[in-house]
């Protein structure tokens, strides 16, 4: 296994950290891994933000083909590491090797899919007025306009995917692509996982000939992190990870003379109706369904389920009696972290005694706590006292689900007005169900959701062009986004005109003869 | 001319404020104008509110024609009151019917724009990716997103243009298009106007069935206006105006619960860079241009000229003479408000007395208090007072200039470096300026601007797919977007994605059959 130095990586350089030394824990066995790892005071950790804005200018000018090769070049660097990646991943997060196998296959497949998005190029939505210089009253002048990147950016990465939304994840895939320099901060979970990776985006930095300090890995606390977040060079944050800790950089943010975009995807509940048609059709089927859905990857998703709306039926006993039965059969498993799995456990524990919750059923195996177990739940309660509790609808963070039993669809739908915004919410209903109900459920959920499922499960969040992982406050920090799929480099970037520029200093994208072979739109049409 | 009530029109009722009564001033005679106004105190503001949030799922899911229709109907009632509304608007702005005759049509051609966007349908950004069952190792459903709007907004009007950019200007199309509900708060400097608009735009919702609701005028104090952003139902914000103004609105919709977005217009001194060979060939036209440019609508646009860089070099004083002598002969005009001139007065006042700052020249007849007029302006500095003195950089609103005089490139660039975020910046520059130049003086100017200007003079916006008018904070408050040409609707829409629907569920833009005809992205691919 390639030797951890517990460094962090700025460009092409290491440096030591002189801050606080922490190593990581391995949650299945509660045992402290090799490496030791070393936080960057604030001045080192400025040195990553400086190299960051220097690289900014000539890395946001190459030819998008280098950016794509740099892109691709990653994949294939952290497809050398090898099984040590996969296995120092998995002791970090206890997340289970077949899992990581499959989230190194999204990892590199996102990376490969933005090169072919920048390789093509069309992203850019290159624009195009010609000049009408006889034009009445007036001529028009020549204007062309492209999307061009924000600047240097900051990537936390995120503890429930150590590869796919961590050093080289999704965000910093996208922001490379939309050519902006970017400083990722490491999650503290799994250091080692981000020096194999970090070192694999340096390697394919050097191999591809990218400015010096295009991109960096920092290791560093809270405190310096929010001032990477504070520094001026800094145009924009991308972050997943908890409410908290995502409303934290919110404010930062917004409180900098020049308040720049976070892109914080928070918490969501998921909610999930079944309706009284689908209840009598496939009511233990979906339960079936739901249970899988809700100890998938011991509940860590942030698509989780977490709410279950159904209406008080003749079938529901059935339901509930198989979402129990399959509960109290599934095992308990290791958690990312200590501190996940107790907030975990305290979240079970308080909603178990909030008046009108009753816990279902659980797991009919103890968590070990040398393990970092989360033991799976099912609580239930009413609609009534859901409207009227807002501590029901906060996320717990884990394989459980509440379901919301609901005496009537004006319950329901009243339930579902009281609700913040989310990633996702599902609808399971018959034909019968929506013609005959006086409520519109789609429009209802639309207004809360960034997607809408109907009959199927939220977890398991596809990467491609259609796909919106993202949502209304206070599931992200800005619902005009997704961090999922090809639309998430509309992030990084923003929309800039050229008015009567000479054809030779304007971006190749912009170039009267289209050098790149790009889809434009010349007058309103797409040519 | 039609009866003014001073009325708010809240849907398609009438409501009588029960705040403060207020009058307009013709600035160009400091008279009181026929017409008494009253502004709605917070429960009335509310009622506003309220409407917009009923009419706001009926609206957006009406078929896009019909928004359509409802836009191109404002704009024949627009048309339809004749030259009363640009009187009126004449009366209260100070500003000449020739150039309200022009903001007329610009409106009425924005408002028709958006319509053939919307009824063409493509912006909505429809992408596919179809269900794959066989994929292995896991199937992958049905996807399909597109653009949905943001929910109900308010626009505040704008008192520069008292047409395309108030009660039916940019803003209220561009949001009405995407499918939002909108409350427009009237700019209490043009309240007649903005009345007569507002019940154009009533007699369009009633011609054109729009739900109840779908738009309100209302005449409101600062601080209601404030809570109307505050109110949980709003969902966006759209403002031009001061930079003082905008940043109190950001502050308001940040601080709510659910922060929403605030695209705020706010300050501009669009920097113009002249280097040594342009001067050389062509210095006293470029200072004949500006010149014009300068005193254009009493210098009162966004995107104004008020700072002007330039080398030097032995052409400097032909350059200067021209410039001063331009605006010696040039005359007083009548500024939008008492505050507007009073604010420029004291901002040249304020320039004048600065150390190393000389007033250059101004216009050689004395500007009459009584007809609200701005006496037009220039000045001059070195480039080394302008880099240690951030008050050299701040917005003087109207017909002035600032001159600043380096000695060399280095302090040019060094000068362009110091600025902060503008709409427009523009250079004069030969080839062999470029080449021979140390400097990328375009990659400079890229990263402070939304729009850069090759030989031009930055006044005048035109209205087309290609036009970024936004940039870096503090020219917006959102540098991701524009408030002029069609990409300006994307202010006010999210994605949404919906996965494994019905298609009769799904919105006509996404279903398998593409009823609206509309491009689409499948695949990857446009078909």
């Amino acid at each position: 296994m390639t030797t951890l130095t517990g460094e962090s990586l700025i460009g092409s350089q290491t440096l030591l950290g002189e801050g606080n030394e922490f190593t990581a824990t391995a949650p299945a066995r509660s045992e402290t891994l090799i490496g030791t790892f070393r936080n960057l005071n604030l001045a080192q950790a400025s040195q990553a933000v400086e190299k960051a804005a220097a690289a900014f200018q000539p890395y946001s000018q190459l030819h998008p083909h280098k950016r794509a090769d740099f892109l691709a070049a990653i994949a294939d660097q952290i497809e050398a590491i090898g099984d040590p990646l996969l296995e120092r991943a998995s002791a970090e997060s206890g997340l289970p090797m077949a899992r990581l196998t499959g989230e190194r296959g999204r990892t590199c497949g996102q990376l490969r899919l933005f090169a072919n998005l920048v390789r093509e190029g069309s992203w850019v939505d290159a624009r195009i007025n010609p000049a009408l210089p006889d034009r009445q009253p007036l001529p028009r002048p020549d204007i062309r306009r492209m999307l061009v990147p924000l600047g240097p950016v900051v990537i936390f990465g995120a503890s429930n995917f150590p590869l796919a939304f961590s050093v080289a994840g999704g965000d910093t895939a996208s922001a490379l692509a939309a050519g902006c320099s970017v400083v990722v901060k490491a999650h503290p979970a799994h250091p080692g996982t981000s020096e194999l990776v970090g070192r694999a985006i340096q390697a394919a930095a050097t191999q591809t000939g990218m400015p010096e300090g295009t991109c960096s890995l920092v290791h560093s606390d809270n405190e310096v992190a929010q001032a990477i977040v504070a520094h001026p060079a800094i145009k924009a944050v991308g972050f997943t990870g908890s409410r908290a800790g995502g409303l934290a950089l919110l404010r930062v943010a917004q409180a900098r003379p020049e308040p720049i975009p976070v892109y914080a995807e928070m918490s969501s509940v998921n909610p999930t109706v079944i309706l009284a048609g689908a209840m009598q059709e496939r009511g233990t089927a979906i339960a079936e369904g739901l249970a899988a859905s809700v100890t998938m990857g011991v509940g860590q998703f942030c698509t989780n389920p977490g709410i279950v709306f159904v209406l008080q039926t003749g079938k529901l006993p059935d339901f509930l009696g198989t979402l129990g039965a399959k509960i109290r059969d599934s095992v308990p498993a290791t958690m990312l972290t200590p501190g996940i799995r107790d907030n975990y456990s305290r979240g079970i524990g308080t909603l178990t005694h909030l008046p009108d919750v009753t816990l279902l059923a659980q797991s009919e195996t103890n968590a070990r706590s040398i393990q970092t177990e989360g033991r799976p739940a099912i609580l239930t309660t009413t609609g009534n006292a859901f409207q009227h509790n807002p501590a029901l609808s906060h996320e717990v963070f884990g394989p459980s689900s509440l379901v919301v039993v609901c005496a009537n669809e004006t319950e329901l739908a009243a339930c579902l007005q009281t609700m913040e915004g989310q990633l996702t919410a599902t609808i399971f209903a018959t034909d019968s169900d929506l013609t005959n109900s006086s409520h519109n459920w789609v429009a209802l959920l639309q207004e809360k959701a960034g997607r809408l499922l109907f009959g199927g499960y939220p977890t398991g969040v596809e990467v491609c062009e259609a796909m919106t992982h993202g949502g209304p406050f206070p599931a992200t920090s800005d619902s005009r986004t997704t961090s999922v799929g090809t639309a998430a480099i509309e992030r990084f970037v923003r929309p800039i005109s050229y008015q009567s520029f000479p054809d030779a200093l304007l971006p190749l994208a912009l170039q009267q003869a289209n050098p790149l072979g790009i889809l434009r739109t010349v007058n309103g049409v797409k040519v």
